[in-house]
Order: C-alpha cells, then structure tokens, then sequence
C-alpha cells in the first residue's frame, strides 16, 4: 500500500504536498497488517515531514511504544517513508522481483482503466505484485491517476455521500479485496 | 450507531470512561452517513467531555466549519451526544417507536449470543431497529457485551492480527452490513 502525501489535491483541486498525518500512518499499518499487507509505503518530498514520520516510527518501534503497546510495534514495523512514488515502486520491484502493477483509489468513478473488486481480488490471488495508492488531502493528483494500470471503482455506500476518510476508505477496500468473508 | 466512552476498557483491564477523540466522530459519522445510517450516538457521563463534543459539532454544524466544509456538517447532523446507553436507548426507542436491538461489536469472538454479518444484515433488512455499539479505548466493558441482544463475530483478516482502529473497523462493519456490493 502506498499513502501519498504529494501529489495531491487540496479544496481548491490545486496540486500539493499535503502534511502527513499520524493517525493515518497509526490506521492504514493497523489495516495493513490485519489484512497481510507486506509494506506501507508513506510517500512525502518534505523532509520535515519525512523527519516527523521517523519520529514517530522510531517511538513506536524501538522507543517507550515499542514496550507499552506492541500491536502497534508490530503494524509500524511495515511503513517506510519515501521521497516519490517513483522510489516506492522502485523499492517494492527490488523486494519482490517484479514491477508492481499501480492501482489507484478515487472517490469518483474514472471511465479509463476502472476496475471491480472482484477483478483486483483475481489479480491478487494469481500473486500478481501490487501497488494500492491511497490519497491524502481532497486525493489522489490526476498525474497519478493517469499513470496507475488501475482505479479501483469507488466506495459507494447506499446514499449520495461520498466523503469518507482516507483512514475509513483504506479499511473497507483492504476488506473488500484481502477479506476472508469474500472467498465463501 | 453508537460509540460508547463508558463503561469501556483501558489496556490493564480495568472500567474507565475513555476521553473522546474528535477524529472518531468526524470518521464514524461519515462513515453513518455513506452508509444511510439514521443518528450517531456518542455516549459519555464526563460533562467536560460532553461539552468538548459539543463545541466541535458547534463549529462544524453552525460554525465557521459549515461553510468551510458543508460535507462534515452534513455527516456530524447525525450526531448527538448522551451521558448513557439506557438514554441512547430510549432516544431511539422515541424516535423510531420500537426498542432497538443492541447489537454489540468485540474484537473477540464472543460465544454466546454472537451473530454473523449475514444473519445482521437479514435482521436490517427487514427494517428492524438495530442500535449497533462500538467501544472506544480497549473495548465494551463485559456489562455491555452481556446486555447486547447479539455480540457482532469479529472482524477477521488474514493474519493473527486484531488490533484496528474503532475508526477502521466502524468502517468495515458498516460496509459488510450495509454496502450495496453484498447484495450483488
């Protein structure tokens, strides 16, 4: 999985390099690995945000966290902080011998390279290697949805209301896609 | 929906009344709202912790933050604040005319009275009203989970992991419940 800070768009769907969030570091890697997610990827080019995430993991991994909550020792120990997407991939192709395919998540539905859950289940299930790029701020920048193999079809709940968090999103698409009750 | 700071667990064990975390309400009631959800309950007796939540819903609902964000003003209408479950209880009870069943959610399996997410989404279906708890901190203190009507069957990954977030398994227990692609 990979949480991307830049780029992104803000309200005003400008492009931007938005601040990094503990609790979405904490939620995504407790999701990742309640859903045998192998990575987090936490992409940010601001090195004071880069330098904040270290702090963080660095408590929670080796610090006074490490000892008082453990479960979450355990999460953290998957997230790393990169500069670009670019190096994330690159990163995942050196761990897993193999480009991962890139698919992205959006709140609108993309005519172009959409995908199903039931698809995405199959290509992870042929133990394809892939990359699932969650947006922060107002989302993921077209210039990424533009270069993803995928965009994973939205949430769609029962009302038209469609403004869930990044924390709340991460979790109900890991469940669609890696959870158990799919497979009966 | 209800999301309950007593009684609750702290990590020893022990019954507290857990501090509220706005970042919950914001997640849980937007997640109510995608999902049709009528009214979100935060339960609390700490009239301090009353007040606080009430100061944020404030903000977001006539506040500077309405205009700012009308989205968050439209999931936070559906959250109002109770010093007790029983009070939650007959709230409903007065609103929709029928005493709800408690359906209470545990990351633990319970073994009596549990109940799978099939079986709750017949229950919904046939338009029964269903109050359905989270607790914050470690957990629903043993006293709730044997007042419930049912105990929710944990959520379950793929790993031996059972530590998310209140705010990711809402998530996931609301779209198992509820969302559109289970009745596909």
């Amino acid at each position: 999985m990979g949480l991307v800070h830049y780029p992104v768009y803000n309200k005003k769907c400008e492009r931007i390099a938005s601040a990094t969030t503990t609790v979405d570091i904490h939620d995504l890697s407790r999701v990742a690995r309640t859903y045998g997610v192998k990575r987090l990827y936490v992409v940010t080019p601001l090195t004071d945000q880069q330098r904040l995430v270290g702090r963080m993991l660095e408590h929670w991994k080796v610090g006074f966290g490490a000892k008082y909550n453990p479960h979450r020792k355990e999460a953290l120990e998957l997230v790393t902080v990169f500069s670009s997407l670019e190096e994330a991939v690159e990163d995942v192709g050196g761990a897993e011998g193999e480009i991962p395919l890139l698919v992205a998540t959006d709140a609108a539905r993309q005519e172009e390279r959409s995908i199903t859950y039931g698809r995405t289940r199959q290509i992870l299930r042929a133990s394809h290697v892939v990359l699932l790029l969650f947006g922060t701020a107002w989302g993921l920048d077209r210039e990424i949805l533009d270069r993803a193999d995928y965009v994973l079809e939205p949430i769609e709940g029962v009302k038209e209301y469609n403004h869930l968090s990044v924390r709340a999103a991460a979790a109900i698409i890991l469940d669609r896609l890696a959870g158990g009750h799919h497979q009966s």
